[in-house]
């Protein structure tokens, strides 16, 4: 009737990049520690992959300075994927000497976004990451990669379909197993998702394809239930809704993994993970930065504690 | 591709709840001229129908005491339906006293919130319905009925799909027009809108089924692009998301209607709603409560807005 029958018992990966995507714009201070707890509980609440950290430039992003640190003290299970965001093949280098296995590069629909995020065009960009594709392949680390501004540019307003899909295929034409159609500053709704993947399908397989949307507007699990009917079955997602838009202060940030996972679960869809022990994870970092968390599901459950 | 397609120049009615649905229950004095101004931008965006108070007791709803007023003093436009929410047949003849054609009762689907909430059971209150119906059939007044709890009750849990069907189909007997199959406790995922629609599906027609949703887990899109999957064309929403659920303290409210016109107009639909009017009228009512108001496009906006 509605389609969503047939998602019932498909297989969903999700991709938790709370721990980076968060902290590299979170204002509290959260202790090398705290940061290892938060991701075991997370891997212990079953996503089956983390992105832990990034190796940038400290002085870029004083907040991941301890990339190195978290990796080397974190517990890693066999079944979690531990991934980490590089800007370039030095970054690399400082991932693969803590045993990281699976990179993320971050590349950008829109030329103007590029260079005030970057500082480099879309095709500077794009010959560092090939450097970085081609030495990740010699250590058999895996790339993925992040395309921003897939639906909308802070400062150049609407982004062509021409160009998401050019740029999807130059990612994966350098090697990277997925790209990541990323919603940068949560504008993204259904209609335009549909319209985004059916451009792309028939030219990238729906594997190759992961969803990365931000709540800002409230859309973001309707954009996922888009995603789902066409085929996409990754999506990014940050626990407690972590992770604001630096372009819209206040806003909300990614779309929650607790809201994402009640979907998914409600839909009957297999994700592995267990929504209590996320709480447990939710709670715990919720207590280290000392503020309210985005997620509506978080807020939920911490409402019906304080009711009971 | 996503079946979203087809959803292109739909025409859905959005039936705006706010003045009713969130006053109810509004901590802050709100000044009747301020109600007749919000009701009045209200219309002026271009919204088909809004419930504008409700004809109940004084002392069970102080906050709505001025529901007579409220209607003599608004400007009523011709496209525009003005409805009152009435529990009994003394609320419908006040209601009819001051001009109103159109009203609202209210059952629900789980024995325990009807009788915690209207002192009633369902079957007593459907023999007052009976009589409210046959009331306003004489003087042309059309019936609207929520059916509260349908996608679960604060106090039973889980409300069968078949107890549904049963007061959905009983109120449709007494000589309502439209159930709007609400979920008082925002507990309902695309899933079992999917499930609810289609057990509905072939004993009511999708014409007389609105829905009625909380944003209070993140998925009252997603639940109304499920609803609209499934043929059903009409849907409550609260403009800023007014309208906290008394069951959750502290969570979301009703879904916003701005989130929803926003989601709707990127889906190609038809609803003859302008979010900048819209935008205003939310604006002016923020200004009145001194409270952050849930609706996440709201907030995008104001952000955009600061800054600029």
């Amino acid at each position: 009737m509605t389609g969503l029958d047939r998602l019932r018992n498909a297989v969903v990966t999700v991709v938790e990049v709370g721990p980076r995507d968060w902290l590299q714009n979170e204002a509290a201070h959260v202790a090398t520690t705290d940061k290892v707890t938060f991701i075991n509980l997370l891997s212990a609440a079953g996503l089956p992959v983390i992105e832990v950290s990034a190796f940038v430039s400290p002085t870029w992003v004083p907040n991941l300075a301890d990339a190195q640190e978290v990796f080397a003290r974190i517990e890693r299970r066999s079944d979690t994927r531990y991934t980490a965001l590089v800007p370039n093949r030095a970054g690399l280098e400082r991932a693969i000497a803590v045993g990281v296995t699976e990179v993320a590069i971050f590349a950008a629909a829109s030329e103007t976004f590029s260079r005030r995020n970057i500082n480099r065009s879309i095709d500077e960009s794009l010959i560092e990451y090939r450097e970085v594709c081609r030495c990740a392949a010699d250590a058999s680390v895996r790339v993925r990669a992040y395309l921003s501004t897939a639906f909308g540019c802070p400062y150049e307003g609407a982004v062509p379909v021409a160009a998401v899909l050019t740029r999807t295929r130059q990612l994966l034409d350098l090697g990277v197993f997925e790209v990541s159609v990323s919603d940068t500053i949560g504008i993204a709704h259904p209609g335009q998702v549909s319209d985004v993947l059916g451009t792309l399908q028939g030219h990238v397989d729906d594997g190759q394809i992961a969803l990365h949307f931000h709540d800002t507007r409230g859309t973001a699990l309707a954009n996922v239930l888009a995603g789902l009917l066409a085929g996409v079955r990754t999506f990014d997602a940050s626990a407690g809704g972590l992770g604001g838009c630096p372009f819209a202060p206040g806003a909300a940030g990614n779309l929650a993994t607790n809201d994402l996972i009640y979907m998914l679960d409600g839909l009957g869809v297999v994700t592995n993970v267990s929504p209590d022990r996320l709480d447990e994870a939710t709670t715990f970092i919720g207590s280290r930065v000392g503020h309210e968390l985005p997620s509506r599901y978080a807020q939920a459950r911490r409402a019906r504690r304080a009711a009971h």
